[in-house]
């Protein structure tokens, strides 16, 4: 069965086509820039064949159709004809409080996504973009929606809901979402896979650490609790977003500066976290560079991701009654070496003993702790466009 | 050694007379409702003795000339004379970056308290006040100004800093700041005490826990880390105070409801919280009576509440690598029963064991774990008044 994921943004669309029947990639690849300058599609094949081409490129349904082209291409394609695509798995960030689980799309799914504009005004219009281009190339091919949020839906009020007037949830529908929730989802299943825990009884804290982090407490498949909020920008110190912060620096900013809520957004979103505080880079990498080149403001920012990190861990592994497993998952999850060491030499408070060299390797799954450690810290590498894929087979076998 | 204590609030003047050779209080109480209707003062002498009166006072040096009155009334007074108070000290909100210890008050930490009323927009205007109306009353005494913030100053940048562009720490302070300071270190010190640990070397978890609620984390009588913030919004589930939630939410709700940034301020400070989200009052002891009558939003709130607390004791502990103890404090942690008993049970994971019966207790200093227990779990109940005189004594002595 052969599956093509779409994670469709404001003016991107990017692609993964999988072989479902040994879960391989055939092809992926990316339309960046769409309506605007130079629209640029880049195509890989697995064999390591790489093509990237400009293109006048105005809308996602163009990019699709640019998108297989090569597909079928008779030089570069990997498919004979695009009828071999069975169905398609679209990642839509939020499914509000209707989705817990991804579902295949109709005319309600399509309108609930639209209501949801408000709580994703980023995502959620591209996401149905995306689904709306793939039903206009692949007519009657199942499109399946599978949300960011989904997973979470399994939290109990006291983790999702906010200390204000209940009216706020009642009308507005303002709570904690959380987001990650693909990731989160794989990384658990794949653990207890990997570790031999029984999924159904498993307590697992996954720590999703990438651009963007956050950290999800599961129990028996169930959230128990997670660091983001109503929107991506809460919880643990990100690439560019502040994460948690007294909500009165707001309007106080505001007052102080003059700037508006929309400039508000921005700053908290796109200027603020490491880059913010370093003044340097949203890159883990070159924070961590300049720490260990001694520049102070990377120092604190380091230190700070650090702290935040640790407190989530404790709170949510005291919340959990204790935690099998450790997972480390996302750029920083998967090739922070120093961060995993810090982190684990932390839990030694809990039983936790680093495995200095198995923690010395990037990227790929493994456990890092010695043997008899508890809790067990591992390393599992995150894989949502085959979580998508994976879904997606699963509705519409 | 006679040493007045003021608490001087925008419309209120409550006073605690000290003999402190033996740290007895003589008398206390209140002047509330100043410039607004009926005006009451409240004296109360230790030996029982209460009088209230309806007085027509419009200003704070009014109050204070009111309280003195009494202090020296020839059937209920406490001193032959004024001149036997030898100094008074003044709780002061907020100290800003200025003062991390208490301070004998001049024309410079006038200066300083009006500096920072944009940041204690409520307090520090009115604690000046009380100082001022003291400096009239009481030429010549030494005033000492005793600041919530002072002992969280010894904070590292990685726990105050928050995660925003820089210029917002450099050009108007935003940072943790964190409240309850002089409840927290009376705590601390008299928990190492009780306990007999050198407070050089303790690591103790305070939890103050009342209408307003907070944590903090200290090691060798310095601060790791404390849950309140820029303001005293932040952090745990409070009477009416919303605590921790996604910063994006105050944009969110202005947006959606038009409501303006002052409105949202008091929303998120006096209508949220317990009250907000169970709809029914701010006082953990009308909660705990309608989640035991099976009211959900009660139960919603509770479980709140509690969810929130662990989450921080779990975070906080690992933060200080492990904790001696555990302490809890202020009204809902001196006297809530069944809270200490749900957190305690939680730290089981740790070592805790409950003494169900000495836990059967309230307001009264008293370890409530079993012997051997780890962390040690206790009560200490807090006196603010009196940590604030001993300062003032420390300092004019």
């Amino acid at each position: 069965m052969k599956v093509l994921v779409i994670n469709s943004g404001s003016s991107s669309l990017k692609f993964t086509l999988f072989d479902m029947d040994d879960e391989s990639v055939l092809c992926k690849g990316q339309v960046e820039r769409i309506g605007l300058k130079d629209p640029k599609l880049t195509y890989k094949r697995t064999d390591g064949l790489v093509q990237e081409e400009i293109l006048d490129i105005q809308k996602h349904a163009e990019a699709l159709r640019a998108v297989c082209g090569k597909l079928v291409d008779e030089k570069v394609g990997v498919l004979k004809s695009l009828q071999e695509v069975d169905a398609i798995g679209h990642r839509v960030l939020h499914g509000g409080v209707t989705y817990s689980d991804p579902i295949v799309v109709n005319q309600d799914v399509k309108d609930v996504i639209r209501k949801y504009f408000v709580l994703g005004p980023l995502h959620n219009p591209a996401n149905l973009g995306g689904i709306e281009a793939c039903e206009e190339v692949f007519p009657g091919v199942p499109n399946v929606a599978v949300f960011d949020t989904a997973f979470h839906m399994s939290m109990e009020p006291e983790a999702y809901m906010y200390a204000i007037p209940r009216e706020y949830y009642d009308k507005y529908q303002i709570r904690k979402y959380g987001f990650h929730g693909t990731s989160h989802k794989y990384v658990y299943y794949k653990s207890c896979e990997f570790l031999g825990l029984d999924p159904k009884q498993a307590k697992i804290l996954s720590c999703h650490l990438g651009n963007g982090s956050s950290l999800c407490a599961v129990k028996g498949g169930k959230v128990l609790d997670t660091s983001m909020g109503l929107t991506p920008l809460m919880g643990l110190v990100m690439g560019t977003r502040c994460g948690d912060m007294d909500p009165a620096v707001v309007p106080f900013i505001m007052q102080q500066t003059g700037v508006s809520a929309a400039e508000m957004d921005t700053i908290l979103n796109k200027k603020s976290g490491l880059l913010g505080v370093s003044g340097i880079s949203s890159d883990m990498r070159e924070i961590e560079a300049a720490r260990d080149a001694g520049d102070p403001n990377a120092i604190t920012a380091y230190k700070m991701f650090l702290h935040r990190l640790i407190h989530y861990i404790g709170g949510y592994y005291l919340l959990l009654g204790g935690a099998d497993a450790i997972v480390f998952t996302g750029g920083i999850g998967e090739n922070g070496i120093t961060t995993r060491k810090a982190v684990v030499e932390q839990l030694k408070l809990f039983g936790a003993e680093l495995d200095e060299e198995a923690n010395n390797t990037r990227g790929k799954q493994i456990v890092i702790t010695k043997p008899g450690s508890k809790p067990v810290c591992l390393v599992t590498p995150t894989n949502e466009e085959l979580m998508i894929a994976m879904e997606t087979v699963s509705l519409v076998k």
